[in-house]
């Protein structure tokens, strides 16, 4: 593994020189290790790059590690991972991405993924993108995210695109069968002249299901962002989204949320915000000594954690 | 004027027996009545159906009725009105349109409406639409709005579906130049088979401008609602959109707002909630003595008044 992917790993995967548990770490579109344990087997993908990874039920509260890094210009990764998740299982899934380009070459890494949570199943599955490297060279991370969860599963996403990504494309749908859950919290930070667009789709077919989807945008610079999103409740479920955007600078924000209640047992709700940082929580924290640039970070800074 | 007009126009517009101040009433597309005033100037326009309304700014509290019915079916009614509105003009627009069709025939209200508010002007526009007779004939209504509001200026609109129309289809779209404000008040009822879609696209292009769009919705029997809309901010400016619905029977709601946020100085907020009647405010007036039905009749009565 190279120094690049050694950093990369460390900001997307909490690395330090070695990962606990099942890991496959991805690099440069090879594998450069790759670990399975007794309850989570993990296999190369046939027919396609990727993988395909088995966690039994036995499974409980373990770590699965799945990082990918593009390290240099000149690659466009595709890769495919396909998670099968056993009944009553309950694991989390690590699997940040990191593209690095320093040659003035594209750098690309287009992943896509998909979940089949068996009945009552857990999965927290978090996602950290970054963009490293001079400016000279575009930095791209795509990825389409499929995901069937079964009666009484859970589904937790968690995802932060940090910065230095130039275009991003994310598009996620999920069915829901009875009591299951869904739920997303999305941060997303593009400053010059990035672009990011996320779409989410979501259909309540089991009743009892609920969804909430979080997205938290900051667009600075000259970026652009986009947030779709569609939830469908067919039975008596509950839903709820909420998209709240900072701006600054000469950034800005599309956000189109859609309900859609296919029966009169559905209940959901949208909120959406967007604006720049209030005048009074700047000056709140200068008169404590910040300049308005650190106030604005540290505020920009808690709005992205939360 | 026939006896289904009067009844018509008593619903939507208060008549009794005479409009006070400047009005013109259609008929199944003809004009049955008019009347100018000094500073309401109403003419046949040319080369269209329909009239140009000419409001001075003069105008000052001042009402001008422009109700619309067709009375019968096989009559596809196109209208279009103009309204040019002077500068610190004050008025109030009843604008109703009834439809009614008892032959099994298809009645058909289409109404195509510009507005041009001159700086300072400030305008109410209400419109109540019903569908009226057996259910063996259809009836339409459908709407085009246009609207240009120049600097200060303020346009209100208020409408309301009572009941009876088998579909309509709303699109309204609106520019805003500094320091004018848009409100909408959307109160829809749709039952049995109808369908009403409305489609808002309001762009924010001068300084301090502000849009407030609120819609209501009722969707019973096995009726289906749509809900449009986009706001763009593309200067330092404040909109705001809420849509809420209440779900009955096999009726369905989709909600799809969109914001756009083009400028750091736009504030823009969308709220949405869908479902049916809480249980316990159904309880609550059953205790005061209500049946389910009458006590379900009372909230969305009060709903859709707010």
């Amino acid at each position: 593994m190279n120094k690049i992917s050694k950093k990369l790993l460390q900001i997307i995967a909490d690395f330090t020189d070695e990962f606990r548990g099942a890991f496959n770490i991805r690099e440069n579109g090879e594998c450069a290790g790759r670990r399975s344990t007794p309850n989570i087997r993990i296999e190369t993908k046939e027919g396609a790059p990727g993988l395909v990874i088995h966690i039994s039920s036995e499974a409980q509260k373990e770590t699965v590690y799945i990082p990918a890094c593009v390290t240099h210009g000149g690659v466009d990764d595709l890769v495919y991972n396909d998670f099968y998740v056993g009944a009553g299982a309950d694991v989390t899934i690590i699997a940040g991405c990191g593209v690095h380009t320093g040659s003035g070459e594209t750098a690309r890494h287009n992943g896509i993924h998909s979940f089949f949570l068996e009945k009552g199943a857990h999965v927290l599955y978090k996602e950290r993108h970054i963009g490293t490297g001079p400016e000279n060279g575009k930095k791209h991370i795509d990825s389409v995210t499929d995901a069937v969860l079964l009666e009484d599963s859970f589904l937790e996403i968690d995802t932060k695109q940090i910065g230095g990504v130039d275009s991003t494309l994310r598009k996620t749908t999920a069915r829901l069968a009875a009591r299951a859950r869904l739920t997303v919290h999305e941060r997303i930070l593009t400053e010059k002249e990035e672009t990011a667009k996320t779409y989410f789709t979501v259909s309540m077919d089991g009743e009892d299901s609920a969804v909430d989807l979080i997205s938290r945008s900051v667009a600075k610079g000259a970026s652009r962002q986009e947030y779709h999103s569609r939830i469908m409740g067919n039975c008596r479920c509950s839903g709820h989204s909420e998209c709240d955007a900072i701006l600054a600078d000469r950034g800005t924000v599309n956000a189109a949320p859609e309900l859609f209640a296919g029966c009169m047992d559905a209940a959901l709700i949208h909120e959406a915000a967007i604006g720049k940082i209030a005048g009074e929580q700047i000056i709140k924290l200068r008169t404590l000594g910040l300049t308005e640039a650190e106030a604005e970070e540290k505020i920009i800074e808690g709005f992205l954690r939360a």
